[in-house]
């Protein structure tokens, strides 16, 4: 069995050693004593001694700490090819050149995974299935290297897929840099409010600013990082956020105003578009799962007996999600079951007087 | 029986319908005869005569058709009640005012709910469960409309609340309409970029542009209704995000420019802040709540014994997230409970010998 050091027991850390097991030998370490143990704990590795070889070694701590942290065990000849996994990668490869690094044996990688739920006790050995997993080599790297990081991608259930650095970069300014931007300077804004504004908001509140619960050290180090990237985008984005204010300005004091309408209308149609090439949930379609709505008492065990009764009547539930106030006498539940699994859970909620509110597809 | 006449069966009038069955006789009326043919076809009620009185009527149509609507059905004196959805309350008010509407049988209402899937092809019963329904009288509004109103809501299973249309339209600017703008612009950008940004994106993406796909002519209707109040607030995120942008810029030359990283960590602390005071889940924030994670096998019945389990020690399950492959052996449960119950809660689990994995807060 391959041996793998994993320098830095955070959340992908973490997240990576739980994924591994069974398939590599897993080593951990961390400046973190704290950390690391809870990594141990966890069964993402064991403690590493600081001088046993590894066939990889893979560091995830911040993206300013990396190229020092790499510098380190190339000195420690610890293993003959490194990887790491900072969502910056020109940074990376800019400060090891700095240091005087030998290149040949690193590959940068950066799995597109992570929840707002920082350190290994978020960690959970499926962050990464079905998600992109980008190897960035240099072009120093040495062949044999890229592929110990695909191979590794390809252990933790994820999909590799290969970019230079600056592709990489550019890609994520987008994709995950400046949604995180946004969506912080959105959540930002509630500060300035009264209580009314969260007290009537929907779902879409909550989607839009999710993201803002990230940890803002670590997010100051990422942006800045890939500043020179992600500052366009910005700039780009306060430049179309300002042509809506002025319109709706204009709005405001005359409200058929045709070309004001037509900013409005724009910028609605072009998110529209744009939000069509996002793409949907990994792996499961929507047409293969059906949603059952149940009403229940909202009482301990209530729950509990609803998916009795389904196990009971052979069905799986694929996904529970439970809707309702604290305080309130009644919930709603949604059962996801398989598509096939539907008129069996059906009848035996039925059958035990559940009062079935609908069915969603 | 008191019987209730909605006119408009999109996905709010339809959902309505679903949601009164039983409670009401629902009579249904839409210019389109194929979105009105559509609502009865899925139980929401019968078509209407154009004639028969009712005692509510609910005018569920775009936000600059609100007011007409209303008009015609006090012309036809249909009722002697009448309500309406609208996501703007004063813009209608100020339209039925330039129509010399009698506005002492009108009483303004607001459901926050919603979802991207327009129609009543999209209209579920449960819509408006759990969700706020904000009443909003005019001064002229008789006290039994405004009643009338809040049972509405009450009998769709939302939790009805008082505001002046005023306090209503600055409320949802901040909690709903900036968070659209902010979704469509950001999407937007989608559009200027090769496919590699949507290719390496992560759920963060996702959620940020979820609401952009909501239809660009309703709401460039609403947001225009409520341009005065929208505008200010578009104009103030612009601001941040452009303050962003230039300290980027700065970083992206100075990496280590104090000031420009204090700009940049600013947005996110408040960004943090900020996200705290969202309902994470209908009324429950953050802090209130503690998640632990257990390990389960994907069989019929685990996820049943393991909130029998929790019932049992007298902890009330507030919501389950089911995190697993089909296929997988294992699947995690993230059980979330009232951060005074954890430690009942991990009592119980570990009493049981299921493994939990780590408990998030």
């Amino acid at each position: 069995m391959q041996s793998l050091l994993v320098v830095g027991t955070g959340l992908i850390g973490t997240s990576i050693g739980l994924a591994l097991q069974g398939q590599r030998r897993v080593l951990l370490a961390d400046v973190d004593d704290e950390a690391l143990g809870a990594a141990v704990d966890r069964g993402a590795g064991q403690r590493w001694d600081g001088r046993t070889d590894v066939d990889l070694a893979v560091v995830a701590v911040p993206p300013l700490l990396t190229a020092g942290a790499l510098q380190d065990l190339q000195r420690r000849e610890v293993s003959a090819s490194l990887t790491h996994v900072a969502s910056c990668q020109s940074r990376v490869q800019h400060d090891l050149e700095l240091l005087e690094t030998d290149l040949s044996n690193v590959c940068g990688g950066h799995p597109l995974a992570g929840r707002e739920v920082a350190g290994p006790a978020g960690a959970t050995a499926r962050l990464f299935v079905g998600r992109p997993w980008v190897a960035c080599p240099s072009p120093e790297t040495a062949a044999d290297v890229l592929t110990q990081v695909t191979d590794l991608a390809v252990a933790c259930g994820a999909d590799p897929t290969v970019m230079s650095p600056e592709a990489h970069d550019r890609a994520v300014a987008l994709s995950s840099h400046l949604p995180q931007v946004t969506a912080s300077a959105l959540a930002a804004r509630l500060l300035e409010s009264d209580t009314a504004a969260v007290r009537v908001s929907g779902p879409g509140l909550q989607d839009t600013t999710r993201v803002a619960a990230s940890d803002p050290d670590l997010w100051t180090d990422v942006l800045s990082a890939n500043a020179g990237h992600v500052a366009p985008l910005a700039a780009l984005l306060a430049d179309d956020l300002r042509r809506v204010a002025d319109a709706l300005s204009v709005l405001a004091r005359t409200p058929d105003d045709g070309a004001a309408l037509g900013v409005v209308r724009d910028v609605l149609s072009r998110g529209n578009a744009g939000r069509a090439l996002v793409p949907v949930k990994r792996g499961v379609r929507d047409r293969d799962v059906a949603v059952v709505a149940v009403r229940v008492p909202d009482q301990p065990g209530r729950l509990a007996d609803l998916l009795v009764r389904a196990a009971a009547a052979g069905v799986n539930v694929e996904d529970v999600r439970v809707e309702h106030l604290a305080g309130h006498q009644t919930g709603v539940v949604e059962l996801l079951v398989r598509a096939d699994q539907r008129t069996d859970l059906l009848s035996a909620l039925r059958a035990g007087g559940l009062e079935v509110l609908g069915e969603l597809s």
